[in-house]
């Protein structure tokens, strides 16, 4: 999971880089299950992410790639706050689809 | 999203109740998305929870279930801490199963 906060006059230029990165994730990288990112009710530019990658391996592979360095390039100057909390599955259910 | 604190001596506890609820919410409940349960990796009595429902209104039939309200009897002398922030997507990704 992470948790960043954006320069709220970059919000929106921030929001098209990340979409067009987790589409790409989750489309290229077959270790990238899934990214979901969602802003805070109440404060819009504090996002939370929580994403979901079939081993470590992949969650390497994901942040040596090329869509996720640009990404990080293009970005950084959008971020003011960015944590980054390491996990362990509990349980996870889902509708089958 | 919610976070909570456990008790560590319930942690095993907390953790069986709180499996069976959310593997009810999902199967018996046309709204609940999704459960996603995970514990911090190096505190792990620490849960976050990534949670999808179909609309307001799911939600509130959620909390309003039976499953759910005997859950919350169950647990509550579990929790040391809980604090829920109300989220909405900016973004979802997932691979198609």
């Amino acid at each position: 999971m992470a948790e960043l906060e954006i320069d709220p006059a970059r919000l929106e230029s921030y929001k098209a880089a990340v979409k067009e990165e987790m589409e790409t994730s989750v489309r290229v990288e077959p270790g990238v299950l899934a990214i979901y990112a969602v802003a805070e009710k109440h404060n819009p530019s504090k996002l939370r992410f929580f994403e979901m990658y079939a081993d470590e391996a992949a969650y390497t592979a994901h942040i040596e790639s090329a869509h996720f360095k640009k990404y990080v390039t293009t970005t950084q100057i959008m971020i003011t706050s960015r944590r980054l909390i390491d996990t362990v599955p509990v349980q996870l259910s889902a509708k089958r689809k």
